[in-house]
């Protein structure tokens, strides 16, 4: 029977290996965290390598993800689908081990993580996913949601703001079955942290709130799992276990210093490591005696056997609550919400509500919510401006079972990547809101949406110069497109009550990434369309408006509240015998997906007089007009005066369109 | 003789007039907080209304800076320049009273606040500045540099993850000048605190290393006025001051709520709060005893005079040190630094070195450096990587009184705001940085640099694909076209050696705004150029290189690592006969600001054949290559892979340039 030791350093071994294969990566963290790894994922973690998806598997995180074959060697040596040629090709294309741990690529990798701090938040959504879908779910005897949530982290991740606001909230939240593993090896990339870094994090989490476990000796089996058994203790708390460790553990030159943290140790030290270690087995080479310690996969498969049993029996005792936990797990809309969907859609047309696209945002709620228990969600502390609490929101922070609204405080970063978290989860739906000038403060969240890809809603209002007086530091100018530009991510800034219907329709059907839903302050005019324009917003851009009798002459494409400017605008060059197409474009990257037949369509390749108009980047819109057409939109910061007087001042006038347009068609 | 609480009253006062005029604003934090200023601008604040720019002035900095009301009402009173009839266009256009505190607009104001927790981090800028610089300029007997920093900061700000950072670096650097009132009235915008927002503060700013003075009445300026006196005492800690306010004190029905904090109290309620608090004038109108009370220009003149007494001695003992400090206040640079600059750039284009852009910034840094003792600047904890340290760096965080370096740690966000608050305190040069990718995290502090506007430099390195095994988590793609419309930033990413000198040059002579400057992780081709050429890159844009004979038929735009691929692909299509243009384009908003004549020379309209080439956002381009031409970048996210595998899988490629061209030409 292998010792403790000799299992961790296991991961040593394949974390340095696999680093001098690659030429690359960071052995330091393995090194450093192999003997709290080995202790939780050998005597707590339930999971089952067979099945990464199992739902009651405890979730673990890496949030000091460039430590990453720490997570790959578990999972390989655990007996998950990840083989050893697999950390051979560590950080090589197409491989699936990638130099940090992303969650569609190894299986067990339960998020993408590297950006520090993320993780820890993404596990408080975890965290919060759990208790939640155990409230909601859970009946006397049967437990079926009932896991904890593991998080190893390290001194940056305690650096960054984003600790500050997942951990407050967490410990807000009282979420007692999250536990944190800290790696307080006192070193980051610069080298010892006292430089820099002199907090006393015990004292800080306390101040939370949590239950703190200090001064553990991170290489001690012993005290590791002394404090684990500890940390389940307090069911009120999350706990924070506070590990000293050495940073390159084992490597005798390098260990305890910066330099083992982010490259290669090199043959020689690589050698001596080993020397230092026992561990005499050549590169990637695991005694079976090992592997067969290590392996994970019938005590998995009992795990999940009796998870099973005791599913099956809750499944005869609440038949509908278990179809309800299957098809919210899979993630699948329910019956009859396309039918629903586009009857709300349908009835809005004709109805023709004029509101602010925030207001629409919060009639769409209020239509889709009663469907749809998977959602939940909340605001930066903006519930009144963002409008995201709906009729039958319930405060996760109570004792409700339909608990499903978040009080997410001031805390936009922590908010998105709690979002990501919860959708990880599986079982939820979330959206989150801020203003979309404070989407910023977000924005390597909302990345992480699209990179992971992460099924999360996120709702922005008070999208331009039409917030009014707040002024230029409340007025988002680049945002929309900057968050255009963010690969595989969606944006629909809506026109209408209807646009903004269907926006909330494409996004909740979105499955394969995050779609940000961009809504103004101010009050929007109802459009006019029929069935075939109704049907088309989902395809992101369609003809809102052609002229009656005459071809077209030049195309006006506009978004949101600029929709209503291009309409006037056709109106106006119409009495001048000017003719003059409108493209509603609430959707720019669902348009460009489309067939190259349907986007012809709409923006003939003939007609190149266009002008775009849109209270954002006017750059942006260059991929539509090209050199030949205009733009009307923000070449500055905005300033701060009532609405209708900055739009007049920044040129949204029918009269500067009608000018663009002339100036195209010369 | 006026009373304080009188004297208070006077702020409430405008601030409900000014908002009720307005018809929108912040009337609860103005209220809630008008005691507690009304004892640090009357017994503490050293300020002269009459020179807003002297030197030696204390800093005030409003971090909740919705209460934008409360300082207009301090320095209206106080005697600035800024007429009651400013206040009473308080949120219109070109108003100096914008909704928000804007640094350029009403005198006096330090920066531009709003975005939470961003003027606390300013604040630790102009702290540390001060401390640097007081170091470096004070001698015995002439504490010519010697003031606080102040500021007010609400929950919003605590909650924010920045307010983290920035109170964490704070403590490590030990600011004793700092000290933070914190206005605790358990009141954000979505109601009483509780439900989202119970950390223990105090015990979370002890854990920072603050001094923290607890439970202190806001509203009895006795207690206010002790604590100010104890926050000083110990010189080697910042101090938090933690005051319990009632939010929208003097409003009967409407105080101690959520609805007194951003709307209007309505006509009715500011007439019962003026009954309520004795104050029985009309609105915009202040008894002259209190004006008399409250002015402090005869106070500050005199102060301000004893101060320049001071300077004028300090300047015939020390004539050499004054005058520097005078050029380092008015942010001029050195005589002789246009010759040295340039004389080392033309060194560099005649040695030719084939370096990482990141290398030739260390190079730009070592060569202008000496020159420059108002550099200052890090890194967030990748000094190695971005190869911010240079040969004179010295630590602030230590006693060297040349000290200009700063080791950030893993604090992004708070990095960038304090970057900009060492910018507005005046006397130094900024730079920070971090990879591209995590300029994210400090999104919205760089978009602040540029509003405000900050003269702060942000170096981000390994700046495309090209970073290689890391991965997509740490590869950006979007980043360079959504720095690039930030209105008024300057992005720059440089090809070569040169044009990283270049580039550096252009950053530090840059007065009216910030610049990003973007690295390379790899090593780029040094490029030729003669003397028009070297001259043209501070131009933004310029040709590279042209047919030696015939007209060229195409144009290739390429930056940094890029330009060298252009320029491989006209040597082969010149090999096929087809003569093409390469153009490098390092800082495309300058570009865009030369006249028309320079941008039709580098870029003529008669050639629509034109490709762009960068390893970023593909659509970006479009702004230069039209819908006639084509563009090889990036569309999706990258990947983890040696750099030279992802270079040519995702298609930057000779064959590829070549078929583009090609296909533009058809």
């Amino acid at each position: 029977m292998p010792t403790r030791r000799e299992l961790a350093n296991a991961i040593r071994a394949l974390a340095m290996d696999a680093v001098e294969a690659a030429k690359s990566g960071h052995p330091g963290m393995p090194m450093g965290m192999a003997d709290i790894a080995e202790v939780l994922w050998n005597d707590f973690l339930s999971h089952n390598p067979g099945n990464p998806g199992w739902p009651n598997r405890d979730r673990f995180v890496l949030s000091n993800g460039h430590g990453s074959m720490l997570q790959y060697a578990l999972l390989h040596l655990t007996g998950y689908d990840l083989p050893i040629e697999e950390l051979k090709r560590f950080r090589q294309l197409h491989s699936r081990t990638p130099g940090h741990p992303e969650a569609r690529e190894a299986p067990g990798v339960e998020t993408t993580t590297g950006p520090l701090g993320q993780g820890l938040a993404n596990a408080v959504g975890m965290a919060l996913a759990e208790k939640v879908l155990a409230a909601r779910f859970n009946r006397e005897g049967f437990p079926i949601v009932d896991h904890y949530t593991y998080v190893f982290a390290g001194d940056g991740c305690m650096m960054e703001g984003i600790s500050h606001e997942a951990a407050s909230l967490a410990g807000t939240l009282k979420l007692g079955k999250l536990i944190v593993l800290y790696d307080d090896n006192g070193i980051s990339i610069d080298g010892e942290v006292h430089g820099w870094f002199t907090d006393d994090t015990p004292k800080r989490f306390e101040a939370y709130g949590w239950e703190v476990i200090r001064d553990v000796d991170g290489h001690n089996p012993e005290a590791i799992k002394a404090a684990l058994v500890s940390a389940a203790l307090d069911p009120g708390k999350p706990t924070l276990i506070c590990c000293k460790t050495v940073i390159g553990f084992g490597a005798p030159n390098k260990q305890g210093k910066e330099v083992s943290h982010g490259a290669p140790l090199g043959k020689d030290e690589v050698a001596l490591a080993r020397q230092q270690l026992g561990w005499t087995h050549p590169p990637f080479v695991i005694p079976d005696a090992i592997y067969d310690a290590w392996n994970a996969e019938a005590k998995g498969a009992e795990r999940e056997a009796a998870w099973n049993a005791l599913f099956a029996r809750y499944e005869q005792a609440y038949p509908e609550l278990a179809a309800e936990f299957k098809r919210r797990l899979a993630g699948e809309l329910p019956a009859g919400w396309q039918a629903h969907a586009e009857a709300y859609i349908r009835r809005l047309q004709a109805e023709g509500p004029v509101v602010a696209s925030r207001k629409a945002s919060q009639m769409a709620l209020d239509a889709y919510g009663p469907l749809l228990p998977e959602l939940i969600g909340g605001s930066a502390d903006l519930a009144g401006s963002n409008l995201t609490v709906w009729k039958g929101s319930k405060d996760v922070n109570g004792s409700d079972g339909r608990a499903n609204y978040v009080y997410f405080g001031v805390r936009e970063f922590g908010m998105s990547a709690i979002a990501n978290g919860l959708a990880l989860h599986g079982g939820f739906l979330p959206y989150d809101a801020t203003f979309l000038v404070f989407s910023d403060y977000a924005r390597n969240a909302v990345r992480m949406s699209a990179l992971i890809p992460a099924r999360v809603i996120h709702v922005y209002t008070h999208d331009s110069i039409g917030l009014g007086e707040d002024g230029p530091t409340h007025q988002p100018v680049e945002h929309l497109a900057s968050l255009r530009y963010i690969p595989r991510n969606h944006v629909w800034r809506p026109c209408d009550a209807v646009e903004s219907a269907a926006a909330w329709k494409a996004a909740i059907e979105r499955r394969d990434g995050p779609t940000c839903l961009v809504f103004s302050r101010q009050n929007l005019a109802h459009q006019p369309r029929d069935e075939a324009q109704l049907a088309a917003i989902a395809r992101g851009a369609y003809v809102l408006s052609d002229p009656p009798e005459a071809k077209f002459q030049a195309i006006l494409i506009a978004t949101g509240s600029e929709v209503e400017l291009a309409m006037e605008a056709m109106r106006a060059l119409a009495q001048q015998g000017i003719a003059v197409r409108v493209v509603s474009m609430p959707c720019a990257e669902v348009f460009d997906a489309q067939p190259v037949e349907y986007r012809e369509g709409v923006l003939p390749s003939w007609c190149r007089a266009r002008v775009a108009i849109e209270a954002g980047t006017a750059d942006y819109w260059r991929k539509y007009v090209g050199l030949d057409g205009a733009v009307i939109g923000m070449t500055s910061f905005g300033a701060s005066a009532p609405a209708h007087v900055l739009f007049e001042h920044f040129g949204f006038t029918v009269a500067n369109v009608m000018d663009a347009v002339k100036r195209t068609l010369r």
